[in-house]
């Protein structure tokens, strides 16, 4: 199995994700498909960020839109650690593995560590963030697909081997993974802390890049409710793909981009996977119920359009194995 | 517009579709199929044939399952008039009409007239059918896509604007239709008798031959349901598109195809269209929304396969216009 | 059994139950009760009025909100005719009832019929009324419980039997009822004419009053949405029964009251009952599951609170039999 | 505010709820409640025992049904440790507090630590599990509420406070509570491990004794699915509260009574709440919300009826609050 076993007793506890930051280029464009479509809550905005939550969050963002004149490209990808000296523990530990670190200020956050990955994502950890009243019973403001909460990334790599070697040293467990039958090699990998199927993913391809974000959403309902919606609003071209099942993560989902071409996913009803003792689900490349669990394969733009990580020069997998490809 | 005014005082009152009679080569896969897969209540059944009924239907069947060495054909669309004297004056009608005309005997079924179609498709309209308890509450029955009763006929014409004025003659009102712009003629029409968007569909192709049938479910997610165990049971060959909302109808749909090749819609959540005086929806031909609302085109598959009626040769369609189809 | 035979060719041709007109003490805030938080969509204001269609209406109006001295009564009931000729063939009818008959110009509307049933319920017929361009596609606009079009009226009678009679008469079809069973008289009908369970239905109690209008939204979803949204915008007080299956009409339901204290029920999923020959279903008065099938007795206001039509003096009922009432 | 900081590194580490032991006099009317009804597994079963789990569990039970003749008593309440070390530290923590502790065989478990908290519920502590193939991909599997996992516990104490201080000493972390605001005392509140609204909850009254267990379905639908099936297949009488949403959790809930008169709630929609720095939200005990968000109060019974613990004899509750009940 290709899978490394879990460091179940980590350098340093990471809570969940918890926030991306993306440049966009009209912050007005974003903020109507992010407020106005998907519904995500204005929490503050000026001109030159606006951020947002779920309509079950307290943190002060799960999403910062950052006006650029790089838009489609990605700050980083933002972590909550347990408690305070978890950062320190994480800035000593990244440190020693050779990644660079340094400590940064962001508004509505306390101390805030900037490190990179392996394959040179860009990364921040937090413990605190400011905490805003619940509103998630205050139904007049559920709009659009009724977004939740963030519920992952998921991010092309050239090496998923070891991306998922390099997550899984400091304590993100493997749930569900794709396997290349002729090398033996990792092609897709889902990675969690928070319990559900995933707070990050890796899947092969020309990297790093940023695949996609991910909205936990009531039901797929919702899903039904957000593709009308934007069908009969002058979206129709933002909708990519779904909505399906996965066969991985058995979930619930649709893929959209939003004006920048940052990509979107709408997504519900995974599995819980707190069980520390929880075996990874082995999928086979060749089979198409591993995208779509009805047979439907994604299309050529689903495995090859991505979003640029801020500072990170992508380079070509080393891995070559090809998935199906909707025709 | 290429829409016939509507003969809104027809000669006899056919008050809406009734059944289906398909020729199947293995009674024990149709069976698994329809009552098992689909969730259809089987009402009788011999070595020769399985009668069908959904879950809201008093009539003894929908669905007539005819053991044959012609599987994969047609044995007649069945339609219910208000009362008995209708098909008196049916019979009339059609014999004037320059159509065949025929008393045949059927089980469960009071006297039963069988005529032809101005393309061929064979029709058979009775006023009595023997009538069964309820069982719509009977919720320890329901299974599968919980399908509650026949919704339309959808049928390939070689000439949609013959088809039309045909059933418009005799009472079949118009709800939406798809023009084909350059040309001016109807490429698809949608008719209607008892209060939904069709009772029967005609859409340009070679023909006559029949596209599908379809039976009206609770609910989006009964058709998700409905994937997610064919999926999962070896079915997954007999999806053929979908889930998708129709652009035309604002129906939730999805087209799978039965063991011999006859396609079944699963349908839900159309509109009432009781109202005399309410006003066709015209679509155009290369409005790709006009097939799915949220854009994918419908498979090639899905423009090319129908099933024969028995004793009815079909021929090309007359109007050479080319839908969206997906690459 | 004591439902009549109904009349299956009628003296006129009723299609429908059309719209009500209800007094008010405030106009904004019954606009803010139909069109703010139930979702029907404003089609006419003025300072007098305010007219309101469902989601797939094209009819000008299916409630009209009138300002009044006489808040919390109703001002009539309005039913949609085939033709224009029904309307001299009802007035023929009505006239020949020794029904009070009379012309009247209604905006919006080709002319009019008024009259009054056997109880002294205001009603009016037409058959012209405004169409306007269709939204059921313009998801932009949906909101509150998603309201898709008036489904039917429900009204205390004192004489459950009588009022059966004289609908049965001009073409409305029983299609459940409820017996008393120690005096074989009829304590409660329900009567269609659009081909669902359906237009009107009649409760035994001090009537002639509305007992409340329903419109028909698309799923169980969406009436649980309302109740949220109720919930926690200051409507708390304003929810008076439900969620719940009917036993009759085997619709999930809702039942909330206007600022004026009109009744309104939010309905889905009944059954087509176009029928001719559909045999009406009987209830027995003592059996819990008729109201509710999950076992829950209506509170006390439920079978006591109604909005009286203005002109006509209630009366008390002329059967005593006592339903289920909640402690 | 009376509830206790959460001691968030505590003496040994629980990952979660894992199963309950309810004592049954009938095995197979039991069977035919928790599987044929509820849905949920047999994972085995013989003249004694009947291990069940839910569709996306893959420890081998969340539910051992135990013939007895004390039928309608609890055996004990399970849940699992990250490691097996945590069960030698979890025994040193409990045998230092003063309770009893003791290991004990069970079958497809680890090695077992029983104990019992402050107010007498036995406990059993494990690591190890047998762990079983997904089924949660198996869809011809799904039946009756479609129970994906076991979802919480909940308890009658007779010191609120004093259990919820005896629980946050080894981990538990409050979500949610009632206050009963003339004494500032608790009168409920719920506690979790694994990142949901609770694993396990407190409410005040005659005890200790089980209020109820919880099964987490995947939506509002299938709940009404289940009210549908078990008002039409007798098992009317066993429906005790519900349908409704819970202000507390704002889970939509429905409660059901098993054939002993064990409760069980079939539970969704909750939200997460693995943030450390989780604000506990505060109920006032009379906030009728607080039960029911749409405003109906829970019925007697629901405050009253509990089953009892083997060896576990109840006391009055210290606190004479009164909360709203249902007339």
């Amino acid at each position: 199995m290709p899978v490394p076993a879990p460091n179940l007793y980590p350098p340093f506890n990471t809570v969940r994700l918890s926030h991306v930051c993306l440049n966009v280029a009209d912050l007005g464009a974003s903020r109507a498909f992010y407020a106005e479509l998907l519904g995500l809550q204005v929490t503050d905005e000026d001109d030159r960020h606006i951020c947002l939550r779920g309509m079950e969050e307290r943190g002060h963002h799960c999403v910062i839109l950052q006006r650029s004149d790089r838009p489609g490209t990605v700050e980083m990808l933002g972590f909550k650690t347990f408690d305070d000296a978890d950062l320190d523990r994480a800035e000593a530990y990244f440190a020693a593995k050779g990644r660079p670190t340094g400590w940064v200020q962001r508004a509505y956050q306390g101390r805030t560590l900037r490190t990179a990955d392996n394959i040179g994502i860009p990364l921040e950890f937090h413990h605190h963030m400011d905490r805003l009243e619940p509103i998630h019973q205050k139904y007049a403001l559920y709009r659009g697909v009724r977004p939740l909460r963030i519920d992952h990334f998921n991010c092309f790599s050239p090496d998923v081997d070891a991306s998922v070697a390099f997550y899984s040293d400091f304590g993100f467990r493997v749930t569900e993974y794709t396997e290349d039958e002729e090398t033996g090699r990792l092609w897709a990998a889902w990675m969690h802390r928070k319990g559900g199927v995933h707070d990050i993913a890796f899947t092969n391809g020309f990297g790093p890049r940023l695949h996609h974000i991910a909205f936990w959403v009531p039901t797929p309902l919702n899903i039904i409710d957000l593709l009308d919606l934007m069908a009969t609003t002058g979206h129709l071209d933002n909708i990519e793909r779904g909505p399906g099942r996965h066969g991985i993560s058995n979930a619930f989902f649709l893929y959209v981009l939003d004006p920048d071409g940052h990509r979107v996913e709408l997504y519900c009803s995974d599995y819980q996977t707190v069980d520390p003792d929880l075996e990874p689900i082995r999928w086979d490349l060749k089979d198409p119920q591993r995208q779509t669990l009805w047979g439907a394969p994604a299309p050529r733009s689903w495995f090859e359009h991505g979003t640029q990580f801020v500072g990170a020069e992508p380079r070509e997998a080393t891995l070559a194995a090809t998935p199906i490809i909707a025709p």
